[in-house]
């Protein structure tokens, strides 16, 4: 299981940064997802992690497809509404795209579409879905049977989460308040990377 | 003397394709800047003004790089903290790219990254600037002694404006609200058009 941290839009480019690179050994993937941000800031950062030494094959970017080919980063997140999967695709097949679905239909349009992954949500009642009913785990189980790419949860994943998420075979958690929101983020990545492993081993 | 039309991202996609297929004849560019729209709003927005014969060339998309190069548009316009133009023209040498600037050393520097022209603003005094006291149209007088690249005048224009915008060697005008806020944009469309020609027979 893969652990994939997501950035919740909450701190200044400075302290992203240095919360990044102090994760950037547990975390599979960083995901870039500061949409108030402005495109110089998001470059920035970009340096500040490159300086950092954080990998550019762990970073993802949200949504700015233009931002990853000019700062070389491998990996993109597309939102819902966001670029179409397939075009990206034609133009740029050496990038590697993940797409946010809602339910097993969009996650089989998107596999088709060519997406290398989803991220599914939201999976448990979470803050940044607040008064919003959560879509559970039980589709995931259905996702594993029919599509061949992998599928990462999102939404509320706690340590005490990761149990049934391996139970219905995801392939990686995403967290976002869990880990930027925590006052300790290393230690709090570390608590998931522990819980992931300790769950492989079982 | 060139006239872009700009959108003011005040109407619905299907409202804005409307207008600009009215108004395609007599505009050089369209500059599409909807930033309250999704991705996939403007890419539907592409859609419609292809069906509707708006050639490519005329269009320029702001910010959104991804977008441009997705759907074979040319042009790109970067505003003041967007995507820095030296990478981009680095990596899409084809595109033709410009930038917002509001002072002749911003604009000498706009010509060193490799812009292939500035918008400089604002002019006069406009409803979407409310408040802040215009620069003038003088400085496009030293702009036009310095700088090899072309100068496009926005923030206020009306058609009195022409006549000393063309006295300070101006190369083209922006116009949002003059145009896409107007009950008739055809009939606005025209007039800047009818204006300039008028002047450029002078």
């Amino acid at each position: 299981m893969k652990l994939m941290a997501v950035t919740d839009n909450l701190h200044s480019i400075s302290e992203l940064a240095s919360k990044i690179i102090q994760i950037k050994d547990v975390v599979d993937f960083v995901q870039i997802r500061e949409k108030t941000k402005s495109v110089q800031e998001i470059i920035s950062l970009l340096q500040l992690l490159e300086d950092g030494g954080v990998k550019k094959e762990k970073i993802i970017i949200n949504d700015r497809l233009d931002i990853a080919l000019l700062m070389n980063i491998p990996n993109v997140h597309l939102p819902e509404y966001g670029l179409p999967v397939k075009r990206v695709k034609e133009h740029f097949p050496h990038l590697r795209i993940g797409r946010s679905v809602h339910s097993l239909e969009k996650a089989k349009e998107a596999q088709r579409d060519g997406v290398d992954y989803v991220l599914y949500g939201h999976c448990f009642e979470t803050d940044s879905k607040k008064g919003k009913v959560p879509n559970g785990i039980q589709p995931i189980i259905d996702m594993k049977k029919e599509l061949k790419i992998p599928v990462y949860a999102i939404g509320g994943i706690t340590i005490n989460k990761i149990k049934p998420l391996k139970q219905v075979k995801a392939d990686g958690i995403a967290v976002m308040s869990g880990i930027f929101s925590a006052k300790e983020p290393y230690a709090l990545a570390q608590q998931f990377y522990e819980a992931i492993n300790n769950e492989n081993k079982l």
